[in-house]
């Protein structure tokens, strides 16, 4: 029942894009089989379900659905992908949160852990997860990106992997936890004081330098994910979270903070985690994430089986506030045209946009394009590179491509 | 650390409830401890933590936090619920999702599941779970709340049970998945249809007729429940979603949907899912929840430790779009404050609120009263009653009351 009479939508861009709106127009899509008006009962019907249980388990058949786990010389250190590709929304389910350890997953029992505010305060304190406990709260939805998240775009070659390989060092997630200027007002900011240091009780003493402004601004000392205590990966007993900040300042297991009035220079901020440019020199404390996104569906690995209608659907992020608009090209970036987002549209948050499309059996390339509240809009790939050159492996927020060939195979293109 | 010098907070209601403000004002509240410049490493510092992993787990000391099951005569006909009390935010983690089942979960292989959409249309249609996969698709963070949830207000005495032991008929997700209204328009809708009569595919068949207007208003056809395919206790394959609805009414493991020019008057919707009223009447297709809130902590298992600062906070929810306000009495309704509401604040899901409260060792009776968009006013508990008689399970949303006596100790009362 695919409706061959197309001219009823609206086309808006090339390569067969409809307009937003036919998002609504039923009589686009059409999938569904004719049918007799009665169906036997299946087996389900036939016996008593399974019982009640305390924690709920997923479907057999969706247990492949697992983070992206590399082979690691040392397991402990290096990175889980979220696969997204294979999930919908704007959550990522606790379970496949990305991880980024650099010494492991470290144990940590809630009834000893500690976390020391010190150095140039007025006060010092020690505060125990039992007093944090008692502090206000707040929730966010926030997202956390690794800033070598997509790297791979840097390859000289398009490296054939699937969405969540290339992009999966992204994960969402309402946090909840005691806002960090509620702990700093306690302890007494100095005047000197413009840094903040923060370190992990993991084995790798994971450090970062971080402005005072973005302690006071909108950092959380996160206790909770998606309701429950973090999970040990995501640092419990406590975590710092900054919104729009790359992942790796917000510091799991956290034990300690430090103002100083300089930043601390460790190796995190300045062998790694530091952004190369073509021009020789590179930017420290490039902290901030850009404007970025990604189609999701299709994707490599997510091959189309039909022609006609589909949904072209991917997220979209930035470090700076709220997405204003995604505009998608189905011809490689020849002509644009404006997504349909799936509200509501939180700042720091992932948003869903959705891209009506008709396939007609063509070769197409998709490209997604984010602007962000600011005006902010995503490079292209030879702009990026163009700043950056080839190898530097941070902050990879250029425009990515995928390609469609006539069978609907889906491969990794540069654009 | 505790601030004794209280009037630097503004008092705003009896019972030592502070303005919603002091939630931002760090000289209240201070539990932590004096401390030196510095802290021996940590166990975890010393060897490397554990290895990265494809699905995450809990932390050890968390794992007690799981759903209330009841011992039940017939393992898979109940209902497990949601320990509130036991968690933050708004978003329910998948696990910990409430079931209410009437003959167990099915099994379903989504390979050979189908929905049937028949009866008052113009032609049936059936749908295979791969043809719903290709079908546009929206996102929506809702809850779903069994009309049953909270019926033990209504018996003659207190029960003395946890917040979620009462009222955890009750959790919130993202769920993504089709407008129903997209499936109806395509099958093509006759005009003497009014009601829509969904099934499942589980052993009870469970069965309800839901007023057309509702299924092409916001209904979907849910897939995805916090970014995954939908667990098997929540529907897997497909799961009919009613925002603000009865849950009873969001059929799980969906097979079937007949339109018909009247309800089917089935045993769900006679026999059961009635509001029995004092007047002898009863209510049918109460369909719509009302407007609501809880206070999770303190509550019943939560006692106070301390006295001085604490926060009060629980959520909120309606049937009928944004909550506008919830106010927090700690004189047992005598006064009341406006609390603070975590954002975003959206239609059909649930809203956190939050209370800064100086408790000063003395008894207090706390309760929580909610206001949605359309002016609704959560009832008292003695006009509920007055309405409806005790014995009345569905549909209970009255004002509930937490006793906090001097040594800390909170109990279940009526206020």
């Amino acid at each position: 029942m695919i409706e061959e009479d197309g001219d009823r939508a609206e086309r808006v861009a090339g390569g067969g894009l409809l307009h937003r709106r036919a998002l609504l127009a039923a009589a686009m899509v059409s999938a569904g089989g004719m049918a007799a008006d009665a169906a036997a009962s299946p087996a389900s019907m036939l016996k008593p379900g399974a019982p009640l249980s305390g924690y709920g388990a997923r479907a057999g058949s969706t247990a492949a659905i697992q983070r992206i786990v590399p082979r690691l010389s040392f397991p402990g250190t290096g990175s889980s992908r979220t696969p997204l590709q294979a999930l919908e929304g704007t959550i990522t389910p606790r379970g496949l949160h990305f991880e980024r350890h650099h010494n492991g997953v470290p144990d940590i029992d809630p009834a000893t852990h500690e976390l020391l505010i010190h150095g140039l305060v007025r006060q010092p304190l020690l505060f125990r997860y039992e007093d944090m406990l008692r502090y206000p709260r707040h929730s966010r939805i926030l997202f956390i990106e690794c800033s070598g998240n997509s790297s791979t775009i840097g390859a000289p070659e398009p490296v054939q992997a699937s969405a969540g390989q290339i992009n999966g060092l992204l994960s969402c997630a309402e946090w909840i936890g005691v806002r960090l200027s509620t702990l700093l007002d306690e302890a007494g900011i100095a005047p000197q004081a413009k840094w903040v240091q923060a370190e992990g009780a993991d084995a790798a003493a994971m450090t970062r330098s971080i402005p005072l402004s973005l302690c006071l601004d909108d950092a959380m000392i996160a206790l909770f994910q998606n309701g429950e205590p973090l999970m040990p990966a995501q640092g419990f007993p406590m975590r710092l979270v900054l919104p729009g900040i790359e992942g790796n300042a917000s510091i799991k297991w956290l034990r300690r903070l430090k103002l100083m009035a300089t930043p601390a220079f460790s190796r995190e901020e300045t062998a790694k985690y530091t952004d190369l440019r073509a021009d020789g020199l590179a930017d420290l404390f490039s902290l901030r994430m850009g404007v970025k996104s990604i189609i999701l569906r299709p994707s490599f690995g997510l091959d189309l089986n039909a022609t006609g209608y589909q949904e072209i659907s991917g997220l979209a992020w930035t470090g700076r506030g709220r997405i204003r608009k995604v505009e998608v090209s189905a011809d490689g970036g020849a002509s644009w045209a404006e997504a349909a987002l799936d509200g509501p549209i939180l700042p720091g948050a992932l948003t869903r946009f959705r891209m009506p499309w008709r396939w007609d059996g063509t070769t197409a390339i998709l490209m997604s394009r984010a602007t962000d509240q600011t005006g902010a809009v995503q490079p292209r790939r030879s702009a990026w590179i163009a700043k950056y050159g080839v190898g530097q492996g941070y902050h990879n927020n250029a425009v990515q491509s995928w390609a469609v060939d006539a069978r609907g195979q889906v491969t990794h293109v540069y654009a």
